[in-house]
């Protein structure tokens, strides 16, 4: 097999080696297979790799290629890690994880528990008592279990179910919630209690009564009653000499810009070794977790916290995406591969896209006195990945600029997770909104983690943060106009809040590289939202295991072992063993190897948690959310100076025609903005 | 003359019957005109008249069309405002304005100010002084003097002036700041002082030297020392079909949308009468105000305190736009009408544009045991203005979306304004940023307001806020999750904070209508971002002459004349006359005729007052802050469930050809998600 570059994907010849190897070191002991991919390579061993691939000098020894599994054995029912080099085909450590450890849900196991409820007898029985009409059945959805006690030795799903009205592809479930929820041993596959569920305005549940019909609020066009626009033209994205992007491999090269395209079964899309203009910016842009935690009090819906990245993963849910439908224009898709539970490797066509998008102006200016005007417009590159997680869907796009921004920007949609509600008189619930006939949509929380590693012109980097403060009112400040930016380093690693009144921004510099124009250090800033953290009670297992979700801003010393903010197993977890622990060592991170992990509400975007709209059903129009980084004293001007004029030759715009046609150009320079010469055009 | 619609724009022929009426109402004085324009019609007159329209009833009579004119009398300096009914052609009342008030400045006037600085002896010899080489010569661009006196009754203009380097239309003389600044008396054009300008790290100031030569920093493609970037290919937007707005007039029809573009001399562009599916939703949308204070403590520049509305206005700053440098697409442009200083009608072509735009996807869900998704692109309505205020640029967009969302979108580009300094030896300034040699960059704030004049579902509305806040631990909580959201109306006139904390979200509901699903009335949100509100300090001029910038939000009761944030004359205002004094009313504000002002910082856009970037100069990447109007509860679902699907057929993308083409193709209800299938395309 040939050798792939350090940050690839992992291949399908390297899952089958992994799963040979295991195969040999557990000689006749079936094996389920939860996860084979690629081990994170060791950053000391990368970093003069990559940097003499950026300085175009004879390459190093390549670095040790590491392969890590997670699987069970069927025998004896332990959950086991095991490390593998692929250059040298052995198996570096094989140790078998402590009892409490729950590892991730993979979809074979969805797929398992889903046909264990629905044919479980228990299960079984209470679809009887709501005595379904003909051609209605039930689906069920096996979820996360949460946690509500620090006894979790036992993997554990809790099931909710829908009432299917119409066999249909497309039928919205979500919105016929049944009343009752068994709860599964996922191993044993012993059903451990049937919880009903509160269905009015208080903690108390009844047995199953006959289903009373309602009318499923629909999403799909072909089930709508109403009709689909007619008005909607065509818009269609023309790129007759192709993308302004090239691709070698995971390679991508775009207007200066360079990086590698990184996927994994947990993480899916990762960003690494981001060179802009061949010096480089950032070593790895990943997201690291996502939390959603619900806040309906009630039982069992108080442990509806889903992990989604460490419960599940984003690579595994990561829709397959098709030309036209996701993305406009010149499109590029890069696939990648994840193991089934019984070890083959399974390929992920099409996971991410590649393609450009214009953004409308990036800078103008006119000249008053001369009526000439440059007009540069924002041509991106967007990078992107959508995840359906049941019901949600989430699109994250990495997204390149000309003037050196990066930004990632998340949108929510897809449907809102449901109960059963009683609301046929107008009942309302203080924590949940009516979203159709006898459902609602409880209040949640979406707190993800973005995790930087910054390589700002180098790999020691320091983290600060900039107030503005007024200046006190005295003889330096006579008119008491007067206000700075007042500058505090983190020395060493911890977390830091966010701050309006102050307008706080956090910069990444490299103290030993001197911006010759400012005198100050080269430097990244994250522009991001001030928003509300995690609201559950610091008491709750809910709060004790995603303390990432409790603070915006972390920054650690870099470790290998590091990737994930509420820690490695976050399925069913106690409490956190990620970065709210690493800090803890209250490590040196001045002009260090850092990693800053920024901590954002999805649906806080501009100051909202997410208390769901009756707008928000039955599909959601998306929430955007979007943090950059802006280089800050990075460059010595505008490095987007060189983007060429947006100009009618290049970008042929049509003059709409009603009422009447009239003809336009630009002038040569790209003009447009005449503010002087309107005074000489008189109307007599 | 044809009637134009009550929100219609002033006409040419308006501009002229105004004067002629002056003309006559005053024989014999020359007058100089600084505004013609129409009054915003009275709102009770109003309503009934597009309610009819709206309803398709007969119409009733038509409201009075009121017109208005600001100007001077030439004889004695006067200064007069005087309100005209177009219909009878007859003026209503011609008022002489206090001596202090100064009116806007007009483009006319900076000529003026600028040819009588220039040719000004004391200007020359400092001029002289400087000694510049053949072909170096010197522009000035008077500024609005600003305020640091309770005695304003001379009308002032503080004069910077500027090196230009090279003779060349988009030469950037904000690079090469001169060092004196003098100060003119705009009515009798008295030199009234020469200020000399600090260019070390105090308040001192030195005489006028002879210039030591430095290299202009370019923005112009044509004067950059580098080559433009070869490599970005067109990205061309084709609308084989057209747009799919039509236009009537100002009327505009779009996607169930419609509204009126209205325009004027002091706004610019002013969005009227927004009806959604026949429903009211907002009675006028504008930006009211924008106050821009620089934060360097030093004389003269405690003065530099720019009103962009009130001080000179957006209408009359709009840029004259052109096919194809601006927008993509489809264009529509509406043009407008103002008047010069001596009466005669100036027509403003194409300062409005009206164009669509994809924003990637407005919603998917994949079913993923069926494999089935629903992808719904973001297509948009934006209707834009891009205003150039001397150095700097804004770029003001109401877009409106399929999903009965309205989002205002405010860019910040052009050029920062620049003061001396040397700085050959690494000195830096607290209060600024290094841009360029011997040039620095003050930091700032840009306050903006924007007048939300709501009609959800009807003209009397409610504002509240909605606060998420945990609930106490108790046996309703037992498990310390539960959150819900905490209501405050807001029943006086007044202002109110925004709260990171409990993500604190603003409503506008109609009490009077309720929605049947969540029995709760109907209402629209706003979403924002919590920023820093003014830095000055509060006994400042700079403060009390711009108090709507201390609170994020303000709700008055609707009076017809209240129209502009800081009030109606702010140029050298020692106080406000604006929202601030209009609340004090404590009128009553719920179930009544409201507005809710908001004033939001530009550049605070994601927690950042604007501390300059060298990356700013010599011409700014846009910063971009967007304000949404999102309905919430106002409809029982997703309105956007009946755009059409996005399919390959309708959007015709193409696959980059790089390294191995493939062919790929959308199924029938748009489909992209395949989730559970691809684990049945196994790899052997």
């Amino acid at each position: 097999m040939s050798y792939p570059h350090p940050f690839d994907p992992i291949t399908a010849a390297e899952i089958q080696l992994v799963v040979q190897i295991l195969q040999k070191n557990f000689p006749g002991v079936p094996l389920r297979y939860k996860r084979v991919d690629i081990q994170e390579p060791i950053k000391k061993e990368v970093v003069p790799y990559i940097e003499a691939e950026r300085l175009s000098k004879p390459l190093p020894e390549k670095p040790s290629r590491l392969l890590y599994a997670l699987f069970h054995r069927l025998d004896d029912g332990s959950f086991y890690k095991a490390l593998f080099n692929a250059d040298k085909k052995t198996i570096i450590y094989a140790k078998q994880l402590p009892k409490h450890v729950q590892g991730p849900i993979d979809l074979d196991e969805m797929e398992e528990i889903e046909k264990l409820c629905l044919e479980h007898p228990a299960v079984k029985d209470e679809i009887a008592k709501m005595k379904l009409p003909p051609g209605v059945t039930v689906c069920t959805e096996p979820w996360m279990y949460g946690t509500d006690t620090a006894e979790q030795n036992r993997r554990l799903f809790q099931c909710y179910l829908y009432v299917i009205e119409i066999n249909h592809p497309e039928n919205n479930h979500y919105s016929v919630p049944c009343r009752f929820s068994p709860v599964f041993d996922g191993v044993s596959h012993e059903l451990i209690r049937m919880d009903y569920l509160p269905t009015g305005l208080d903690h108390s549940v009844v047995e199953t009564q006959p289903w009373k019909p309602v009318k499923t609020v629909q999403y799909a066009h072909a089930l709508l009653d109403e009709p689909v626009r007619q008005d909607l033209k065509p818009y269609i994205v023309q790129q007759p000499q192709g993308a302004s992007f090239s691709t070698e491999g995971n390679l991508v090269s775009w207007q200066k810009w360079k990086f590698r395209v990184g996927f994994n079964s947990r993480e899916g899309l990762v960003i690494h070794n981001v060179t802009y203009d061949g010096r480089n910016t950032f070593y790895r842009l990943s997201l690291s977790e996502m939390t959603v935690p619900y806040g309906d009090p009630r039982a069992p819906y108080h442990r509806k916290q889903a992990f989604d990245m460490g419960d599940v993963g984003f690579g595994i849910t990561a829709n397959q995406l098709s030309l036209g439908c996701d993305c406009l224009g010149v499109i590029k898709y890069f696939s990648g591969h994840t193991v089934n539970s019984t070890g083959e490797p399974v390929r992920l066509e099409n996971i991410i896209c590649l393609h450009e998008q214009d953004n409308g102006l990036q800078h103008k200016h006119v000249n008053y006195r001369t009526s000439t005007a440059t007009v540069v417009r924002n041509r991106q590159l967007v990078v992107q990945m959508i995840c359906t997680f049941a019901n949600y869907e989430y699109i994250f796009a990495f997204i390149f600029d000309q003037a050196a921004n990066i930004e990632l920007e998340v949108r929510a949609t897809g449907i809102l997770s449901t109960t059963p509600f009683d609301n046929e008189n107008g009942e309302t619930l203080p924590w949940s909104t009516n979203v159709g006939p006898g459902v609602a949509a409880p209040n949640h929380q979406h707190l993800w983690s973005l995790r930087i590693d910054p390589a700002i012109d180098g790999f020691k980097n320091t983290v600060f943060y900039e107030d503005s403060v007024p200046l006190p009112v005295s003889q330096d400040n006579p008119y008491g106009v007067g206000y700075v930016a007042e500058k505090t380093v983190l020395r060493t690693s911890g977390s830091a809040e966010t701050s309006v009144d102050r307008s706080r921004v956090f910069k990444i510099c490299n103290p030993d590289v001197t911006n010759p124009l400012t005198h100050k250090p080269v430097a990244y800033k994250i522009h991001t939202v001030p928003s509300q953290m995690l609201l559950a009670h610091p008491s709750t297992f809910g709060y004790q295991r995603a303390g990432f979700a409790t603070k915006p801003i972390w920054v650690t010393k870099y470790d290998d072992g590091e990737l994930y903010a509420a820690g490695e197993f976050t399925n069913q977890s106690t409490s956190s063993e990620g970065v709210d622990v690493w800090v803890a060592r209250k490590d040196p991170i001045e002009n260090e190897d850092v990693v800053l992990w920024h901590t954002n509400p999805m649906l806080s975007a501009f100051g909202l948690t997410h208390n769901p709209r009756p707008e928000d059903f039955p599909v959601m129009p998306h929430e955007k959310i979007s943090v950059m980084l802006k280089p800050d004293g990075f460059f010595t001007k505008n490095p987007a100076l060189d983007v060429p004029a947006s100009t009618q030759g290049f970008n042929q715009s049509v003059l709409h025609q009603e009422p009447a046609p009239q003809e336009g150009c630009c002038g040569g320079s790209g003009s447009s903005g005449n503010l002087k010469a309107k005074f000489f055009r008189r109307i007599d």
